[in-house]
């Protein structure tokens, strides 16, 4: 059996690269390594993605989707008898319909090329993360992304409409529905999402648009207790009536980290305060949205919730406070980083990062550790920086230091990165025995073949 | 076997109801007969549901869970050999956290209990719908609910952090996930939204609230044209900045009944215009929000989009305003009515509903003609109705004028009452046969003994 001869009869010879070709390709965002697999087929369309599905697994060759490889967790890995799905070449923009408010797209579309296709239709796309200009939608489906603005629109899953997917035996389940209200049967879609190209390929997609907010209105302040964070989430969210679209929070190590030579950031605000956090709300109404956001960041003052802030005034003020945030790769910077990606309940948080920060000289020793993340979603970011001659031999001793006590708090040990191979020996922290099997059962009976990204996630 | 005497001893005598006691039960709203069944169980918690569902499934007895009955479309009908399960002793708020925004409920919890409950702690449960007196927040679940504020808020799906359900063998699914963000492995709680009881039942719920908002503005406006509907809609969206919370139709027709005896409503503004719109927006600025509503409003205005418009000065207008809307009742007078429930595009809406106003003088003769619904969501309601000596003979021949079309148009039998008995018929015109059929693989994989309410849906 020739993996590659026989792909390139299905789809034609450019459109299958062979493990020569391959092993020039990176294997994606912050990966040292390159590719590697049998081949790498790269369908034309949905009937092109069925034929190869149908090939595999008739041969018994498993199959790994990928999109723009920028995935945290080695969910998208081959191996040499594997083969990759690249949806690299289905990138059309199908349509965008701005009295319907969806667009209908290719799964290998950009997030940053939809994005900017529909801002000229008055219409946003509201899922945005760093790896906007990389990243593909289907990935961004087939990982149920979040980011930065979960808080006011939801993770992925929120914003599809529709999909089209192809099962592991070549079925095309096209549920390309634009509405918002469909009960008509069970919502297949869901099965696709978020599971990480285990059930099936994601294909094409319907997404929901939403009118294009026209002013921001954003504030980075410093506060002098955990609880003030969480009361101010309340304050902010309550004042705003609804549009407040971020709530990012930044423990001090990681605001003097950002804001603090070699980063090009500097502070705003003083970088003595325990925590920080950065805010924004989006509308319609410039001079009554500044109205309000400064009137309910007054009345937070007045309430003792904060104890500084700087307000942005101008666009590049907003700019600028979220490059400071988004700074993540200050933490890369003289060790080797341990990222991770939970999440708890607030009234968990700060006993938990407490008990973490202790815990860690001595299971450890040196090491840096910092804390940021979607506080309103309950979404946190730890990045444990160890000696690079240590890494290696410490990173076991640190995932259990971070993901065991979760359990306890029922916390998640992937809040929006998944699972993939990284986290699948933690999975049992955040999901029972029962659960676990039934996500077996799923499997077993949409993949029974275990053709699909064969050994992810369980 | 008597099921009677077997359930009763695995949950007590007073627990289980026989088919005598079930005789004087109503079978649900708007229904002129009882319920009918085998026993009718009313287990005390998951572990007695567990018990029930395993007892029924190791012999053979099917299992109809039930809530408040207030369905429309028969999906929680029993026939006279099976077992009813009704969550109505399961009615605890188990907890309200008010910085985690949750609550953690018990299935048979009505609606309005939990809607009071969280606006003791200044929060809302934002699904509302007529029936929240009685319908159950599982009912709502196991139908993935809509109502009046989806346009903002979502279905009740986006509203589910967590989820128990117990499995037709007995297994509990115990997904009690508090979080916003939680992407460790398959989101099994999208399983048992929506798919009717028959996946799993659904025992206990983790709920997400919101701050409540303190201001609403409304107004009820008549338009020239259909495309200025639609380009109202888009309007007020853009310029209220992401505050719509309602955005409901009414046809003339509807609009007239509504507004003219025997109903007790009168009409705010003339009854000539074809086109009605109830638009409402949620906020907590009480100044500002009116300001930026009526400048919406006036703009609009400008635009010629709206004709007229008469403006909520006061809450007892918003309520008198929605009393309008919310009055369907009137379509039952003086004949059957058929009752749909339908989604659609919306620049497909205006043919579709000019087609089957045409259609149907020659198709049942006399009859009379209401549409109405939530057009932000895509989801019309219409009325069709019969006189009674013909109604019963009639009735298919309604249902093929308004499901047929729908399949050109990519719409939906069901927007948000479900599939049911009802409507299985016609699921086709919403669902490819690949999509009922892999519909069909998560039925046996989940209940491969048929045990949860056989033979709804599909």
């Amino acid at each position: 059996m020739n993996i590659v001869s026989s792909l390139r009869d299905l789809l034609g010879d450019n459109a299958v690269l062979d493990a020569a070709d391959l092993a020039t390709r990176s294997a994606g965002f912050l990966r040292p390594d390159n590719l590697q697999a049998a081949a790498l087929a790269r369908p034309a369309n949905t009937e092109q993605v069925a034929q190869v599905l149908r090939w595999c697994r008739n041969n018994g060759v498993g199959v790994v989707a990928q999109g723009g490889l920028t995935g945290l967790v080695h969910g998208a890995d081959a191996d040499p008898a594997q083969v990759i799905l690249s949806l690299e070449r289905m990138r059309d923009i199908e349509s965008i319909d701005p009295r319907q408010r969806c667009a209908t797209v290719q799964a290998g579309v950009t997030l940053q090329a939809l994005q900017e296709a529909v801002e000229e239709h008055g219409l946003m796309f509201p899922l945005d993360l760093g790896a906007r200009g990389t990243a593909t939608v289907g990935g961004n489906a087939a990982t149920n992304a979040g980011g930065n603005r979960v808080i006011r629109y939801g993770m992925m899953r929120d914003m599809v409409l529709g999909l089209e997917a192809v099962l592991a035996d070549g079925t095309v389940i096209s549920s390309l529905n634009q509405l918002i209200k469909n009960n008509a049967g069970y919502d297949l879609k869901q099965l696709f999402i978020g599971s990480e190209g285990t059930l099936g390929v994601i294909t094409r997609l319907v997404l929901r648009l939403r009118e294009c907010p026209t002013t921001r209105n954003m504030a980075l302040v410093g506060l002098e207790s955990f609880d003030n964070m969480t009361a101010l989430l309340k304050h902010m969210d309550r004042e705003l009536g609804g549009t407040l679209s971020a709530f990012e929070a930044m423990w001090n190590g990681f605001y003097r980290l950002v804001t603090t030579e070699p980063a090009r950031g500097r502070p705003p605000i003083s970088q003595d305060y325990p925590y920080y956090v950065l805010m924004e709300s989006q509308g319609a109404d410039p001079e009554g949205d500044s109205q309000r956001f400064n009137d309910a960041l007054a009345s937070a003052l007045e309430a003792g919730l904060l104890a500084d802030a700087a307000v942005s005034q101008s666009e590049g003020d907003c700019q600028r406070f979220w490059a400071l945030r988004d700074d993540v790769e200050q933490t890369f910077l003289g060790g080797v980083p341990c990222v991770f990606d939970i999440s708890l309940p607030m009234a968990e948080m700060e006993t938990y990062i407490d008990e973490l920060r202790d815990a860690l000289p001595g299971a450890v020793g040196e090491h840096k550790l910092w804390v940021f993340g979607h506080l309103g979603d309950g979404n946190l970011h730890i990045v444990v920086q160890l000696p690079p001659e240590r890494a290696d031999a410490l990173r076991p001793t640190v995932e259990q230091r971070v993901y065991a006590p979760l359990s306890a708090f029922k916390g998640s040990v992937s809040a929006e990165h998944g699972i993939g191979l990284e986290k699948k020996a933690w999975l049992h922290v955040s999901r029972s025995a029962q659960e676990i099997q039934l996500m077996r059962t799923l499997k077993a009976a949409l993949d029974p073949t275990g053709t699909l990204n064969p050994g992810k996630m369980f």
